[in-house]
């Protein structure tokens, strides 16, 4: 029987936390149990006496302005406290009805169309009797809406609210989440399900990035050739676009589509030759990585053509925003071509980089004509271009803070990207405005936010949930909290709770890995092969691309494929070699867990290493099953020799050292959560 | 560290299987190890000597007939075989391609609209060179291509297929799955997952019922009011309509939609009070049971209303048969109304059997006007109609027969009743024709298979599927192999394998519980919730309803709604058990294996009870909490005495025999699965 050593780690103590250790502003003395499980955490937050307590006879209305939008949330709301609980009280909300005990109070309906600059703040106060909840807008009250969902919890046999008073708005307007739709196309359901978990987390741009080298993936009534040739019939229809845009609404979410040029274009050029900076591909690009082909600049038909294209996508999509791309235009032509260098002669361009500005510029009045902003990766900064374009940094803060220093407003997603694997408090301690950022308080204005990154390489939709949840709520806390709040241990204690909350939400990022492991497996009964997973975690999006060599066609049903980034046992090992390395090497408790852990580990091995035999796919990381035993043993001896005071043999930090060096080394495309701690402790140790 | 008892237990053994111990007609002895992991087994399997191994190269053709339905099917399959094996072959099937190493060879389309009698036949030969498939219809393609995906195995690093031969045409020719839409909604992608299901494993009629005394699910046109008064807003537009019966085609699967009437028809009344008997409903009744109201079979206009809505419907589903329900129909009316009696006396109808037989005669006419047969519950059963219906059989086997008897054809359900929670094995060895039914041939061939039902008081999106699967794939195994398939343990080993294919497919039934559970605990983090979960089962439908009155609005977000109906344990249990007691006692590795199965349990409750303190809905079931231990030390005592041959103290027993029948009483809606193994331990104890 495994009693993991994380048994009641995470579970809330029934000790009263009487001032949650994260909140801020004002905070009332309180006899009440409160556990602040909020992510993100609201701008202040006051415990106050007392609790409301959910019962069948719960109720909302709204007590001023509403809408059928604001009654849907409210709806939605209700049926997810319903679940939470198992409390069957009515799931429809009345307007304007007497005596209900959740007050809505919202003072208007907000933009037609939501812009940057929507207010989202809004108040929550609980107490022993009801709840109210006041915003400008509607957007407003769904922020805080998720927040009360967000509040409910167990009491005795029951569920209550804390008494407790929030105001709250988010410190960036805009935060948002990319998803990379044309490496591989993810369905509907998942967008859906995408937004719900951005809904519940506050985040408030989908960015829907729609074309890509490996495929077009938005139907175009007037150039239907690019799906019909550019996307292997995986794309979306404008029916399916109308869903998404309007679904992302009823959760007060933007969407800012990205159409990318001059390069990213292979899938385009298939269907429109005539576009290409005179060489045009064959046929899709499967590889992944920059090609060489690019529309042509110098022409006037790629305008036109563009004109109509975006006229069309503009009606398609209501938001203030387009994102045009814009990075790793790579086109030999442009420098070579005769026609293309006499034009860029006579336009007084002196090299590509002026002539992609050129290009840019050229497309931003169309954009403009339009009544749209432009947005466009670091690439696109130049000076030549107006300062209403939003400039998405993927270089790095330096690139940001230069585009401030211009005037130029900028979203930060260096440090973002979530196929980089790495663990959520890496992410979490980025800060797109640090307060050290050398920007005067105008140019801070101009740093609107962040964007979270999913890249498309090496997702699907069988796979995306678990790479995007859960370390994207913790982003999401980063872009809408304080900055000062940075707990990296009371981030990961709400990180698990939110977790739970966003599968109920139909995210599938936990049960991905256990059904990936089922699949290599070909049984159900993975209970050792669980546990030997839950050490390993993908490899980076480099990594992986160098071991593996991956394209469009590379199946994606590896072991890489099923283990999440980051998971528990990262940060779990991390606090368990921490704590028992600063106290008295003697205390038992973490003594034994450590030991516990090792020897779970080792245990594992052999039960796995057995149905490798009969798994050719699960085979491909024998090796790690092979070093997994030898780490576990060096992982006892090292706690042996800690806890008994005793030295190690001469020459055994060496060998043990090197040995863990070896398991650091690519194998199986993924990579042991634990190393870093396992040497910590070895190093610990005196020879 | 769990390390499972059964680890290991369902590996296929490396050792060859010459002739698969479940295979039948011709078998030819080889030197090939064959896994024959085959559900529905095939009418016969032949082994051959070699293999065929999976490359990259892999392509496949049509060498005959082809349309746009079978290259779809063809699509799809080697789009699973790709994600089975990670081998990166082209996906896209070739027409008449030469070389190819998977040849089809289909004779022709088959029918235009798929019938009863449809040739679902195919051979499939597979030879170390190549694959052969051929079949008369692209639905008996569809078949052989499934059965293709199931012989794909692994050897060494690599995956093959087994050199073999297989004829194969199903024993039944409707083999249908039903479910439920109208007490709980269930969205188009639960059921187009639902049908990938079907497809995996040959069921061919999905049997959609959308109407209910709870909500009213299909939209219809001419009466909006169906949907807009009676369905809660949750209901399939005309397009979903068309997209079900679209994607169902291309699997080969039949769709007959159920219209409840007379009774069951609250949800019509509301809309159309007009057409009740006498007394109308004044809202959706949310209560489960039998409703006491009904169409009025006396008024014309109520014959009008069907026949336009009738015509309406017939037009969605081009299916020849049409579901009118027709059970459970009670009306005081028809007993009190003295205009009902007058109607009555006038047409000599002597009570309500003979109203609602005369209903029936009258829907007939206006099915048959519309070129539609009709399909009804035991209940249309009347001497009064053509022979021509199908009685769909809830009643019993012998109401089956009854049926044949008197010339009508029938499909069976008593006995593949999913609400009632049994075993696999239950419903695996209930026959629908036994060699022993007192029927004539040509009786029997009136007998046209079954239909499983999926009855949705206790379902929704989130837990409907761990209800129908695996277990439908042991009942669909039922329908299309020979009578003589009855190998219970047989059936466990592969019901284990196709159970992880349906996952692969798409269906959440095996991640669906563990979601569930950190629901219910809060916290990604339930290795002993997990642990302790796993010997317990939902009661079946009645007891459900009986401790829980449950009704339409009672949220399905209880441990009982978590945990699986015939969960691994039961069998693995009664297994280990039985190889126990009937060898020497003293056998160590039986033993032990119970040892720590008990073991396990016993450990997994303190923490289990730590997250109930924390969880009120996880509370629910702590009486199973304080009984698993107990339970457990039982089991240990009795491995105890039984292996060292000693004799338990006077009185052990009849304490033991009590204890045992009080953990069979109703608690927390669930029950343990191991009770009669260990009662049988207990029993085999001397004293």
């Amino acid at each position: 029987m495994k009693i993991s050593p994380w048994a009641g780690f995470f579970l809330p103590t029934a000790i009263a936390i009487l001032v949650p250790s994260t909140s801020f502003g004002q905070t009332t003395p309180s006899s009440v149990a409160f556990v602040n499980n909020l992510m993100p955490q609201p701008a202040s937050v006051s415990a106050a006496p007392g609790r409301f307590l959910l019962t069948p006879q719960f109720s909302a209305s709204t007590t001023a302005f509403h809408n059928s939008r604001l009654d849907a949330a409210i709806g939605e709301t209700m049926h997810q406290l319903r679940q939470k609980t198992g409390v069957s009280f009515a799931e429809q909300s009345a307007s304007g009805g007497p005596g209900s005990q959740l007050t809505i109070a919202v003072q208007g309906a907000g933009e037609e169309i939501q812009s940057v600059d929507e207010d989202e703040s809004y108040t929550l106060s609980v107490t022993p009797t009801g709840i109210r909840l006041e915003a400008a807008t509607v957007v407003g009250a769904m922020r805080g809406l998720q927040t009360l969902v967000q509040l409910v919890q167990p009491s005795g046999s029951e569920y209550e609210l804390p008494a407790v008073s929030i105001r709250d708005s988010p410190r960036f307007p805009w935060r948002g989440l990319m998803i990379d739709c044309g490496r591989h196309f993810e369905p509907v359901d998942v967008l859906k399900r995408t937004l719900d978990g951005m809904a519940a987390v506050k985040l408030n741009v989908f960015h829907w990035h729609l074309t890509e080298d490996q495929g077009f993936r938005i139907e175009s009534k007037l150039f239907p050739k690019l799906t019909t040739m550019g996307s292997d019939g995986l794309f979306y229809t404008q029916q399916d676009v109308a869903e998404i845009v309007r679904y992302a609404r009823e959760r007060g979410i933007r969407v800012v589509p990205e159409f990318e040029m001059p390069g990213h274009s292979t899938a385009w050029l298939i269907a429109y030759p005539e576009l290409a900076s005179d060489r045009a591909p064959e046929s899709i690009r499967r590889e992944f990585g920059v090609s060489d082909f690019a529309l042509d600049p110098t022409r006037e038909e790629t305008y036109e053509f563009l004109q109509r294209f975006l006229g069309e996508m503009a009606g398609l999509f209501p938001d203030p925003y387009v994102h045009i791309g814009g990075d790793e235009t790579v086109s030999p032509e442009w420098k070579t071509s005769p026609r293309i260098q006499a034009f860029m002669r006579e336009h007084q361009l002196k090299d590509s980089e002026a002539l992609q500005a050129y290009f840019n510029q050229r497309v931003l009045k169309i954009l403009t004509g339009l009544h749209k902003h432009m947005v466009g990766w670091d690439e696109i900064l130049n000076p030549a271009l107006p300062k209403d374009v939003v400039i998405q940094s993927w270089r790095g803060e330096a690139s940001l803070v230069k585009g401030a220093e211009q005037g130029y407003q900028g979203v930060l997603s260096a440090g973002y990207y979530l196929d980089g694997m790495n663990p959520a408090k890496d992410y979490y301690l980025a800060d797109p405005l640090p307060s050290s950022a050398p920007l005067t308080p105008e140019q801070r204005k101009l740093v609107l936010g962040g964007e979270i990154c999913m890249f498309g390489e090496h997702v699907y939709a069988r796979t995306i949930d678990s790479r995007v949840w859960p370390r994207t709520a913790a982003i999401a806390e980063r872009f809408w909290s304080p900055e000062k709040v940075t707990d990296v241990d009371d981030m990961y204690r709400r990180l698990d709770v939110v977790s739970v909350q966003l599968e109920a939400l139909g995210l599938h990022h936990l049960s991905q890995e256990d059904a990936g492991l089922r699949e290599l497996a070909g049984t159900e009964h993975i209970d050792e092969l669980r546990v030997f997973a839950s050490v390993l975690e993908p490899v980076g999006f480099h990594e992986r691309y160098d071991q593996q060599k991956t394209s469009q066609l590379t199946v994606l049903d590896r072991f890489v494929d099923a283990v999440r980034p980051d998971p528990p046992s990262r940060y779990e090992m991390e606090r368990l070699t921490h704590d028992f390395l600063k106290g008295p090497k003697t205390d038992t408790a973490d003594r034994d867990s450590l030991r516990r852990w090792f020897e779970d580990m080792a245990a594992s091995v052999p039960a796995v290493e057995r149905q490798m035999t009969q798994s050719p796919l699960l085979a491909e990381v024998e090796v790690r099953a092979q070093q997994l035993p030898g780490l576990a043993t060096t992982g006892l001896e090292a706690v042996s020799f800690l806890s008994s005071g005793t030295k190690a043999p001469v020459g055994w930090k060496v060998r043990k050292l090197a040995e863990i060096e070896a398991a650091r080394k690519p194998a199986g495309i993924v990579r042991f959560t634990f190393v870093d701690p396992l040497a910590a402790l070895v190093n610990a140790v005196q020879e």
